[in-house]
């Protein structure tokens, strides 16, 4: 081997010269020499000199080039929420000219529900992952779940911006971008109220769920402002399913309720379904509103009034926020209480609910 | 610059060495001397042989290392279709220890279908997709279509294994794993048959679109075979849509069918709600099928009898035949006739056909 150019010598040859670790050679040009006899420190400084060793501090904070590329996680592409979201994340990189690249972790489609409370099983997808986005030199990582829950240990080996959609990370500083379902519960129940409902069920989701706990936490916000008592007798939980809409149809039908304000469109499916076989006609007979706009909810007769999920603008919104944090690294450092954006739904007025 | 290593001698070298340029090169140690002067011819042999410049044969025909990753060219992820056919692909990567990156052209989400009747549009999407699949180092690629049609100039510049997924091409020696419409459209009206039906209407798509006709050639056979009269009158051309169905069911339930084949869920539901209008029950009065087994039907009251279309499968066969290709060249040349795989929909049984 020839000699070396000055500019190809390493940390690691420093090391190996003066026969100590990496972290004492860069310890000692770093300052800090407390731990380090002087005449080690020394000899590392001689030896330093002698290669003309330079330490790339400029590569621990701004990597050299941008690859204009951003890299996306998705928890799962089968889940009707991702492709939209998605959709949004490309038009914004579209319109700022990134690319993006997708990793796709199946999270549901292999383990159904099973990683969402076993931590080794989601790690066992996210981590390969994550080292992938390292090594495929994105920009930054935008990560999109699932459904809305708290991911832990998120975090890029070479500090890239991370951007949450759909989903939050326990670490308070990275911002997520989500749906505000206090608003979506508060509005639907209003339009209820707007109509001349007082009576109102509420056919909700799991119990525990965080979309059904801050739904319902707007519900009640919605009936105190139009001073109606809530009545937690009124509130069916099940799942998020048209056999449980089937059901809480059964039990507040009995109950005398005049209108029914179900958390998902699969679930005012299967409160359809129990009209229909007590001869009830939904809309005419008791009002039924939805939540999501799938693609159901227009395809029922009548078609569902519900909430739309704003998920293109979450996405939207969340990858420019990133792109910003990519061009602009004093923005990464945001304050804990600035990072949790909460994007609203929007009602879509059809012919499920009747004025009373 | 110390003495060169042979290894890195280029056919730039000699060329710049001899004063010729790299095509008279190529052509003297190809054997084509015949416009190159037999001085000349020497001169370069000498230069090669002097320097051991060795010219990269292998690299024309096989790249030096896999890397173990497919490129999927989706046009659409918005569409309903591409999630499920991604989860098949990825299944068969995951148990082959492939990864795939995925590229998204957005054809409907920024231009809906207008696209399709414009090349230039088309090719504005596919062609940076194609060339970043090269630089990206795929092993392959596979495409998968939004739904059926056919693909032109689908060409890798490195010549990488294509394969189709959904879609076909022009060039027949690409293979492509499409749905089985004639299977599908003979199994729907059998069914109807098998439940005693005769006279039986159905609500096609658009007329000259190749799902419907495949479908209709379906219908066709399986009347023959049931020795039914095939009458035009009954198929009722339209679109995929909810609308189309309401207003075929109108057109045939005056035409006294017993039971309607809808090409489409979506269809089907707008057969669903004339029937409501005039007090009419869908599996009671009238029997109606759909098709596509999308959510919507088994959300549907009654749940939709419908031909589940088979995506997972050609995700994972449209993969599995490209990791094929991949691993093993000689399976890269197929006959035409032998590149047009068919997969077959399955029945899914429901609530919404009544036996006569």
């Amino acid at each position: 081997m020839g000699r070396r150019n000055t500019e190809t010598v390493t940390i690691k040859d420093i090391s190996q010269a003066c026969g100590v670790s990496i972290s004492t050679v860069s310890n000692v040009l770093n300052g800090k020499t407390g731990k380090v006899s002087a005449t080690m420190a020394k000899k590392i400084l001689d030896e330093v000199e002698r290669t003309g060793y330079r330490p790339n501090y400029l590569a621990k904070n701004l990597r050299a080039t941008s690859t204009k590329t951003i890299g996306v996680i998705a928890e799962d592409l089968i889940v009707f929420s991702s492709p939209a979201i998605i959709e949004g994340v490309m038009d914004c990189c579209e319109e700022q000219g990134y690319n993006i690249v997708i990793e796709n972790m199946r999270l549901f489609g292999r383990w159904h529900g099973k990683w969402l409370h076993d931590d080794k099983l989601f790690y066992s997808a996210l981590s390969p992952v994550l080292s992938k986005m390292d090594s495929m030199n994105v920009d930054g990582i935008l990560y999109v779940g699932g459904h809305e829950h708290t991911v832990d240990q998120l975090k890029s080996a070479s500090d890239l911006p991370i951007v949450m959609a759909y989903s939050t990370s326990t670490d308070k500083k990275i911002p997520s971008f989500r749906l505000d379902d206090v608003q979506g519960g508060f509005d639907a129940v209003t339009y209820l109220v707007s109509k001349g409902h007082r009576k109102i069920g509420i056919i909700a989701g799991d119990y525990d769920n965080v979309h059904t706990v801050n739904r319902i936490a707007g519900v009640q916000k919605a009936m105190f402002e139009a001073g109606i008592l809530f009545d937690p007798g009124l509130v069916i939980y099940g799942e998020w399913t048209k056999d449980s809409g089937y059901r809480g149809m059964k039990d507040l039908r009995e109950k005398g309720v005049t209108a029914v304000f179900c958390m998902s469109d699969a679930i005012a499916a299967g409160a359809y379904q129990y009209l229909f076989e007590i001869g009830a006609k939904p809309g005419k007979d008791i009002s039924v509103m939805g939540f999501d706009n799938q693609e159901i909810a227009g395809l029922l007769t009548p078609d569902v009034t519900t909430m739309a999920l704003p998920l293109e603008k979450i996405g939207h919104d969340a990858v420019a926020k990133l792109i910003e944090m990519i061009e602009d690294p004093e923005k990464r450092e945001m304050e804990v209480g600035q990072t949790d954006i909460r994007i609203p739904s929007m009602l879509i007025e059809r012919n499920s609910v009747a004025s009373l």
